[in-house]
């Protein structure tokens, strides 16, 4: 999401000078000053979870073809009636996890979560290779190969099934269990099958735990978005196969085209409640492409319809 | 335990001249040929499960103060009613981590589980820092401080609690979440904290996954054991602090003084169903000490019945 700004007029007191954006997540409060003071603009913090779900029901009302599941590398987009949307999970992959019920707008419970999460992949990933960034962490585990270094059903029971408890000789019985060994240090590991073996262990984690969630609560559907899966296939298709393993096929995890845009999109969308009457969501095409403008301090809101990955939300805020 | 064996012979089969020994685990599998190959003794493989429960169900009703709560560094045994034992669940930490329902002796299924385990903690703790083995990386554990490398709700939220969903400013928000500091590499981080974050990590997953489980079948009783724990003080109370907190209270993590044995006990305990007739667990009597002996093939088990966490139980199996 493109925010080109300089700031907002406080319309609420159309003689202040104050000039402000809406922000959110843990940087609205970190940052605060640094904005004030660089900038001269205020952040005007919403609150997380609201935004994070007040975006992923703005997008799955209003944006055709915004869910999906994920298997096997097949791609297919889900059906959703609008007017039968709730309730669900939503599952926000940053740094760490939240998972929130979500029952209707505005009406939501931050369930569970767990510290698991991108920042973890990135973070052990960072000490145990020489990669510079997430973006290279991610596109080496491409070319991994997990079983190098974690212990498999099979590596314990001597290459056979435990199959009396359904587990296979594939499944991995313990992450990292192999580099136990005397043999081999950090050196004679690949980074690559690192890579990968870390994000098998997050993904799966983060799809069994929002599993037994929904489970819970008794919630059918559940939604993973945020910026650690970035439409990357393998970290999909793992969640996808701990939600299916999980569940014994029961449950179906399913995944939005613009996950990592959520908050921000929340964000905007406040902007509503003090200014922009004439903007509700309700008001909004159901259908693509989606085209906000209003008078006055200028807000431009384009999204761009079509079906593919590379697929963004434009959101323009320009101050008169 | 100790199990000074020479092996077991066939009592089915009186003049045969096979020498056998009971074990499970996958070890019973992978090292099968080289018992036969080096010592000429097969070895008779008891289903995991089902020697993790015999075992389990076995200390709980025979032994006194064998179960305890551990929380801010205070032990306390806990009254178990053997008529009143079931259902539990029983989750036991080695490698890997198997979470089991037991409904009854004989009666259970392995519901649940994760990779997230003790192979985790020391495969990982091996590649990120120079300890030698599990005990020296546990060890250090003690002197460590997790925040300087788990990131806090506190960091992500400028030192403040997210105090509207019930997170303090010291939860983990990303577990080694600070880590991916662009200013640091792993050779500026002391091996004590890692090894302090990756407990946390572990022990904080474990516990919240298992009262997700609890939850579901409606089990009051969640019973942690596993050579994983092994009376370690920090890792009990992480536990103990995960179910409290993901419970909000009302589950309780409980701890078996014989953690390390259960599936060597349950093995053990199987020579019964083939030859010892005599030897149920009923007639064991139900306070400590316990000894066991057998005529014919002798059989002794001892158990030290004093109430300190250096106990061992010994085991003894004689060849005549």
């Amino acid at each position: 999401m493109k925010l080109h700004l300089g700031g907002f007029h406080d319309c609420t007191a159309p003689s202040s000078d104050k000039i402000f954006i809406k922000a959110t997540g843990g940087g609205a409060y970190k940052f605060a000053d640094l904005f004030k003071e660089k900038l001269g603009v205020s952040l005007d913090k919403e609150d997380e979870m609201e935004c994070l779900v007040t975006g992923a029901n703005f997008l799955l009302k209003a944006v055709h073809q915004e869910a999906f599941t994920y298997l096997d590398g097949q791609k297919e987009f889900a059906q959703i009636d609008p007017n039968d949307l709730y309730p669900y999970l939503l599952v926000n992959i940053g740094s760490g996890v939240s998972m929130i019920k979500v029952d209707g707008d505005g009406k939501f419970e931050r369930v569970s979560g767990t510290s698991l999460g991108g920042g973890t992949f990135w973070g052990l990933g960072r000490l145990l290779t020489k990669c510079k960034n997430f973006d290279e962490l991610l596109e080496l585990s491409h070319q991994g190969n997990n079983r190098v270094i974690d212990m498999l059903v099979g590596d314990i029971y001597g290459g056979t099934d435990y199959a009396k408890i359904g587990l296979s000789a594939t499944t991995i019985a313990s992450s990292f269990g192999k580099a136990i060994s005397d043999n081999k240090g950090l050196v004679d590991y690949k980074p690559e099958d690192i890579s990968r073996s870390l994000l098998r262990m997050i993904s799966n984690n983060i799809g069994q735990i929002s599993y037994l969630n929904a489970l819970r609560f008794g919630l059918k559907r559940i939604f993973f978005a945020g910026f650690f899966i970035r439409g990357h296939a393998y970290t999909m298709d793992t969640i996808s196969v701990a939600v299916n393993f999980w569940s014994k096929g029961e449950a179906e995890a399913m995944f939005l085209r613009h996950e990592g845009f959520l908050g921000a999109l929340g964000a905007f969308m406040s902007y509503e409640k003090q200014c922009l009457d004439g903007l509700t969501v309700n008001k909004i095409p159901q259908r693509f492409p989606i085209s906000v403008s209003s008078a006055g301090n200028k807000i431009y809101c384009s999204m761009n319809g079509k079906s593919n990955d590379n697929e963004s939300i434009e959101c323009t805020v320009y101050r008169t």
